[in-house]
Order: structure tokens, then sequence, then C-alpha cells
């Protein structure tokens, strides 16, 4: 994982350079061929949340989504990492209301909201987190949707379960080769693994996906759509995915994953984009993607939104700004 | 801060590794000598809150805390980075008020309790954070009765304060070199910076103070006493620094900073030991004091209280086993 990484931004105190992170990068065209990488672009990773738009194909693919009367919205909350925000727990327990479905039959596990107001008001209210405030609630009412389509079984995040099946081949098809093996994730769902280009490549699939006509190309081109058209329900306010899709110059679906993990998608250029921090670190990995998104034009520096990110000010108890978040030069020049 | 990093920790969900850490760490003999190194000896570094007991060196060497009647708890208080137990916040506030002060004569600003059932009751009960709950308030503390020790103004973490100039003669002396400058840290003192080896030798210093008769090195020996005798007041029921003190084979005081650093102090030997996360994760930091504690013979590596910061699991939302931290190889053998 550190092999061969590459700089990606620095923690500075003062006039004193304290931590730095290193990671990969990579970007591929319209052809799915390397463009651009920085650091080693065959390291194994897993995408985490970053895959969400690759586990949500089989839902739209298979004609799931349309049999169950799911509009757009909801196509953004299966690829949503949300804050757990009110707007997100009711839209996915509406979702899950008229599948005749509730929260009981969801298997990510119970979350606390990152919604402050929300969070707060639960404590003082003695309610305990629920699944539907779980960032992947979204993802998961997708995968009970196929998986009522499919008329099987409830344990939907087993990975031999056909949901789970048919979201590897999914991976597999857009990433363009066999998935060494995965991990579980935060939300029980398996993982799969990927090369950085391969996972570079799978966004470009996405980007491109607009052009062609076969089911598994529209199925992206709807949810890179549904992305771009909600970009609150696929994170929540202050997030860096809604932040940087509403500040882009030109649409861009975005996508934060655990550890370090960051991808984008570029429709008009064709353009898929790939980042992992190697230490998993979810600052390094938001300053990168918008260093290389403010390299290729997409976002301007100076708007607020983005340089919150791409240059982050470090603030102490009192307020005082004491240090900055740098992106390595070499992503810029 | 990347350059020549040595690995110190993988992260692993299931088979596949995720993410990894890499960082310096530097152990030094009774003579201050550096006997073994991992990563860049020479990289300079802000100790952040593993400086505080060098920070706390001027209100004992000067008489301040004696004049005061401080206790050998308060000194464990004034180098923790406490987690505003009520405990804590009850201690630093008695502490402020036998000395005619109150919480309004703090500049370490105000944090919320990292105590779950304290920060839940302040969050039904509509309070907010105070200062008392500062993890740094027992430092700030021993900084205003070193103030009123010195009859200097109320400004006392202008780094041109007299406190603050104590505090970097302290920290010159016993890393024994100047320092390269400072930055602010998170409770608005200024934190010095210095090279790896350099802090590895400060914490031999106070390893083996007990051994010297000079003012410094008897205010050091007392605080290393001091952390040993309060392990709790120093960090927290569940912290790192509490939990691996109390699980030591020999005495042992420690002590954890901001931005992946971690420090050792072992006075039966005379060693010091300095660790730095390159990235500033606290997770490795954490691992990799561990490890190096468990090769010296400290730690026991099966004692449930060192095995959940040498080789941690990694649980998910519903509680499942999803993977695990792992120090690097290099560390143990």
């Amino acid at each position: 994982m550190l092999s061969n990484a590459a700089p990606l931004a620095e923690i500075w105190r003062g006039p004193i350079p304290e931590s730095a992170h290193a990671g990969h990068i990579v970007v591929a065209d319209e052809t799915g061929a390397v463009t651009q990488a920085w650091g080693a672009p065959e390291t194994v990773v897993l995408p985490r949340s970053s895959a969400k738009m690759i586990q949500a194909l089989p839902l739209v693919a298979s004609g799931a989504a349309d049999a169950a009367g799911l509009a757009e919205r909801h196509l953004a909350l299966a690829c949503a990492s949300h804050e757990g925000a009110p707007l997100h727990a009711r839209a996915v327990a509406e979702w899950l209301d008229a599948r005749g479905l509730s929260e009981a039959d969801l298997l990510c596990g119970p979350e606390p909201s990152r919604d402050k107001a929300l969070r707060f008001e639960m404590i003082r209210d003695g309610e305990t987190p629920t699944q539907l405030l779980n960032n992947c609630s979204g993802k998961h009412a997708g995968f009970l949707t196929l998986m009522q389509h499919l008329r099987a079984g409830p344990d939907y995040v087993a990975p031999d379960h056909p949901v789970q099946i048919s979201a590897r081949d999914a991976f597999e098809e857009v990433t363009g080769r066999d998935s060494p093996g995965f991990g579980i994730d935060g939300c029980s769902a398996p993982n799969f693994a990927t090369k950085m280009d391969a996972m570079a490549r799978a966004m470009s699939v996405f980007a491109t996906a607009h052009r062609r006509e076969d089911a598994l190309s529209r199925a992206a081109a709807r949810l890179v759509e549904a992305m771009i058209a909600y970009p609150l329900e696929v994170a929540g306010e202050g997030r860096a995915c809604t932040l940087l899709m509403r500040a882009a110059r030109e649409p861009v679906a975005l996508k934060t994953g655990a550890e370090g993990f960051f991808v984008a998608i570029l429709p008009e250029r064709g353009t898929g984009i790939a980042v992992k921090a190697a230490d998993g670190a979810t600052r390094a990995a938001e300053c990168a993607i918008a260093a290389v998104l403010v390299r290729l034009g997409v976002l301007d520096p100076e708007h607020p939104d983005v340089a919150r990110f791409l240059r982050p000010e470090i603030r102490n108890r009192r307020g005082l700004s004491v240090g900055r978040i740098e992106p390595a030069a070499d992503l810029l020049s």
C-alpha cells in the first residue's frame, strides 16, 4: 500500500510541516486507459463506499428499480453515503414502506446521525441510533429492492446471495477484471477489491455510459445523472461530495469512501478518477480529489467550497487559525 | 516527514491489506544516545501533547507547585491529556478555586467531554462544552499557577510570556538543542519543534532524572512519579496511556500527542522513546508504541489491554469483526 505512494497533502502548523499523506491517484480517459497517475496504479485497493454506484448497477440494469417505481432521487440515495439527516432517513423510510419493508429488514447496522441537530435531539430524547440513519441505508434499500425483484432470501449481504453475486459481476464488468477478493464493509456487505487503474477505468465506464445503449450502460448513465441531480441526497450539507459537485464548472459525480477513497466521474469528458490515501485519511483524499479537479479545470480553486477542501484551515479550540492542509505541489502543476 | 519513514502498522479488512501507516521511532538510552531507530531520527517534529511533562517542568522546578501546595495528583493532571470525565473537570476546578482563579482565566478553549456519559448528560441538559473539559485544562492550571508565582500578566499562552519562555527553555534543556520554531497548539499554547532523536533524548532525561539532584532533574523525577502513580488522571478509562501504564510489567510513564505522537519514559532502565506517525494517525502511534514496548519486554502482548492497541480488532456497525490493525513486523522482531 505504501510502496511507491506519491505525496498527496501536507499538514502545516504555523511554519512547521507536522504530518504528510501519500497515496495513489489514477485518471482514466474515455477508453479506460490511464492518462495520468501519481503513485502506483497497480495497487490493490478496497474502494469502500466509492463503489456504491457500481453496487447499484444491478438494481437498475435488472429492471428492479423501474418495477418498484423508484424515482431519480432514490437512485441518488442508492449511491449515497448520506449523513443521516432527517431528509435522508425519511426518504429511505418511505422507500422501504412503499416496498412493504421496514427498518427491521435492513442489515446495515445502526449509526448515529452525522447531522448535529438531529443527533443532539435524539440524545435529548433518549433515542438510540437507527439503521435508517446509517450512511449506507439508501444502498441497502436498493439491495432490498433488488432482493424482492429476484425473489431471493432475506440475508442479502451474504457474499453468495444473488444480490451480492450480481454486485460482484457488475464490479468485475466495469473494472474489466476479476476481483481478487473482498472485505466486509462497515455496513456488512462485501466490498470487492481491485487495482487502482481498474477502479479509474470503472469510473470512465460510468462517465461514457450515456454514449452506449446496452442495459448496464443505460443503468450507469441513469445513476450518474441521479447523483448529479441530487447532490444533497448523495452526502449532506457541508459534506465534500455535495459541496464539490455543486461548485463544479461542469457536471461531475463525486463519491467518497472510507479509509481515504474518492472517485470522480466526468460525463462531458468521459474521464474517470480514483484517489486512495494510503493511510486511510479522509482529509488527504478530499484535498487530493479537489486538487486533481482544479488541475483539470473542473473546480475553481478560489471558490470557497473548493478552498475548504483544497487548502483547509486548521482552527484550534479557541477558533484561532493555527495551520492548514496543502495539496502536494505535484498534483496541481 | 515522509522521507525515509518506516512501516508502523497495516490495516487489514478480511484478507485485503487496506491501508498502511509509516513514521519514525527513536529509542534513547540512559545517556540520551540513540540505541534503536525506525525511520529518520533527524526528522523535525511537533511533539504536541507528548511534550506536556516538559511544559510542566518550570511549574515544579521554579518552586511554584510547592508554594501553591499542589499534590502529586495535580502534577499528573498538569501532564495530562485527560478525557474530560467528571473526575478531571472537578479536580481542575478545585485546583483553580484554591488559587483564587476560575474557568474564565483559562485560555485553552472549550472542548466537549470525551466521557460519553457526561457528554450525553450535558447535551440532555442543554449545556455547552467548557474549558475545564478541555483535555489540556490541567496543563493550563499549571501554567496559571506558574504565572501567579512569577507575578506575570494573564496572557500566559503568548510566546513571549514568561511562562512560555520558561517552557521553551526547559524544552531546549531536555532536548539538548535549540528549537527551530513552534506551532500554536490546539489549546493555544506554543508547541516547540525538535528532532525525533532529541525528543527521545528528552524522554531519557526524564527516565534518569531520579538519579540526579539538580532542580530540573528533581522536578522531572516528580512528574514521572506522578504520572505513574495517577494513570487515570493522565488520560481516562479506556484510553491508551492509562491502560498501557496499568498493564506494564515495570513502571512506565506514557503520553500521547495529537497527530500521531507517543512517548514513553522507562525510569528503571533510563530509556526514553518517541513515536511519530508521519500521517498523524493515532491508531498507528498507539499500535507502534505498544509494539516497541512489547519488543522491550515492558508489555505482555497477550494482556487484553495491550492487545487492544497492539492488534486491535475492527468491528463494523453490526458489531461484526471485519478487520484488524497489525504492527509492522520490523517493530517486533
